[in-house]
């Protein structure tokens, strides 16, 4: 008799998105006449660069000819797209990474969820609170959450490390051992940083333990303040026990095409065993390859033509955060992020939940943003706004948020 | 102290492809003379169908205008494809499928790697012999196979069912009870099927033991023969016991472009559990959809324009592998495979060992194959030859093969 893996039962519904859908579609109904601003989704929204158009409409030509045929691909991904990951994304910010340590894939959410294959099942796991709950739920499906208790909204055997105003948004070591951490900077779905000194205080404490970072670097393209690293490699020691994930989705548009990147260091060795190896064996025996027409644009991103094209729709949602920023701070909101990343985390006005919130900007603003509490217990008191939307209608947004607390 | 997944080190190494490549490197490198012909490997050589072609650069084209911009897709797919695939794969052959039990993929490796997540690591594992590796290296690193014995090359928990000329390539049910089977048909590495009669009888085990069918049919769009199931869900019975893996790979040239699907019907249910609600789970927590441009090429497979110009392209490949059969057979070998198949599984001649004979193959005939050996110990005695290649070239490898033998 088949049994089923048995951790799946314990997971809590996931609710937040259809949850917030379902309130939006009920107000939309109400008020057909609504126009209302979506601020809440992390997709972006601009085109991807015409020298990634270019590229995939040339890979989709080699596909057409049996000369210029490309099958199956090696699976931790193409040199010509892992050589120009490795010069630009590492070596010309002074971090020494080769290029086998460079696995591309389909995306790094794909990445976060599949890495933990190559762990052992009793590995206790820390993680920020708020966070990206794909960290929370994989191990969960793979049995080291423990039980979940929806009283505490959290898991028995995960540690909880709360990032909030009130330490700055940065975690605390933790007072028991842990054996892998799971960093996001800049945070889903805070926004904010940590900078150098405090990531070495992770890298510091994590050789110590014989810990593994996971670190998240999604939003690295994003950061415009000196002095934060863009990726933990720039902290000396990371390469013993840090693993990296990067996208293209935010950086490039690739939310739809699919391409991401995963780092792990030769020198990451736990229980005499190099994790690197063991990922390549994972990936070799579980997955074929990203798209070579994807592989190709993604490369793309990577030419002079491209690299300036990319930067100029990074601007264009950086400028949105900033208008998100100052149009929330100018109608006496206290926010963070935005500076670093797409992402603004702004408080509720005093007192209020984070859905009670969600439900006035909805009802009164028409505008739709994420409710912290859904991210985590200390997202309470809290709402995520995303700079991946149009720039007039950003521009709107905030003026309705305006017109919204003078009229208070 | 972070601890890795100790089912890894149990692993064996993975040399079948690599020994291949070095012993080919080595002739070469002796006798640069020699004109290699090709037919280990199974990637396929012909380009992509011009509708394909003509989809994945309108849709690349999508991606090129914020109007028609298209970023997170469905995990599961889209409609368009999905839809695409229940008509013409499933309701086309009066087989009653559901769009939401057809989940799309990046293709049918990583399905097959990742649906262990779903089902528990008590479950004991059946596999033909000779078999893809894939299912028991995946099943290995999931804890479900015991110990590696190298003199016995098999897995202490994993239950093997040897199919060889002797049984007619039909496994035998099993004389020990298993939770989990793996079936291929069309198989790889045989080239063999498995008839409705045969089928059903597994799909009745299956039922009553409340055991749950891995059904690959990767390959069925090469079934040539009637009576001959192209989906597990033509025989009756199996919605309640089958998962069924398809790919694009070998039906339309997509193993660079990647994209597949695996169907998980509602009505699988095991400790109560649905199986598509795990499977959605699992593919909603790790997974963010395959490419929107390969989707669009995937879909015009089933255009008119489309269809008949795959059909075209596997006839190609299909006139390969007769002329590899008959010219096998008139050099005085038995073969078997090759009518459903891409694969063609020939006996060595008389006492010769698969990597005897695959040496025999690449010295005196410039043949590169694949030793059966490779595939599991009831793969020796015989080699895997692939149609997959350039039809001049097949004819010109038979044509050496004839005159080899007739120098013997």
């Amino acid at each position: 008799m088949a049994h089923v893996n048995e951790n799946y039962a314990k997971l809590p519904g996931s609710y937040l998105f259809s949850e917030i859908a379902r309130r939006t579609a009920a107000y939309a109904e109400a008020h057909p006449e609504a126009d209302l601003i979506k601020m809440g989704i992390g997709d972006v929204t601009r085109p991807l660069a015409p020298a990634v158009i270019a590229a995939m409409h040339a890979a989709v030509d080699d596909l057409a000819s049996s000369e210029t045929f490309h099958g199956y691909g090696p699976e931790q991904g193409y040199d010509f797209l892992r050589e120009a990951i490795q010069q630009a994304d590492f070596a010309a910010r002074g971090v020494d990474i080769a290029v086998d340590e460079i696995f591309v894939s389909d995306g790094a959410k794909s990445d976060c969820g599949n890495i933990g294959d190559i762990l052992s099942v009793n590995n206790k796991i820390a993680v920020c609170d708020p966070v990206y709950p794909v960290y929370v739920d994989t191990n969960a499906m793979a049995g080291r959450a423990g039980e979940y208790d929806e009283q505490a909204q959290g898991w028995s055997n995960i540690y909880y490390m709360p990032t909030t105003a009130e330490n700055g948004f940065a975690p605390e070591l933790p007072k028991e051992p842990v054996d892998v951490i799971y960093l996001c900077s800049p945070s889903n779905p805070t926004g904010t940083v940590l900078n150098a000194e405090q990531l070495k205080t992770w890298v510091d404490y994590a050789n110590q333990q014989d810990a593994i970072i996971m670190f998240d670097a999604a939003y690295e393209r994003f950061i415009t303040e000196e002095g934060v690293p863009h990726s933990i490699y720039e902290v000396p020691g990371a390469k013993t026990c840090a693993i990296e994930f990067r996208s293209f989705s935010k950086t490039a548009g690739f939310t739809g095409a699919r391409c991401g990147y995963t780092v792990v260091p030769h020198e990451l060795v736990r229980d005499g065993q190099s994790l690197h190896d063991l990922w390549n064996r994972r990936q070799t025996t579980k997955f074929n390859g990203a798209s070579y027409v994807i592989q190709r644009g993604a490369a793309a991103i990577y030419s002079e033509e491209g690299a300036a094209q990319v930067e100029e729709t990074l601007d264009y949602y950086r400028k949105n955060a900033a208008v998100i920023k100052e149009g929330l701070e100018a109608a006496g909101f206290t926010v963070f992020g935005a500076v670093n990343s797409p992402y603004i985390w702004c408080q509720t006005p005093s007192g209020m939940g984070s859905w009670e919130f969600f439900d006035k900007l909805l009802t009164e603003a028409n505008i739709i943003t994420t409710p912290g509490a859904g991210f985590g217990p200390s997202g309470e008191g809290y709402v995520r706004l995303t700079a991946f939307g149009d720039a007039e209608r950003t521009v709107l947004a905030m003026e309705r948020i305006k017109n919204l607390m003078a009229g208070e």
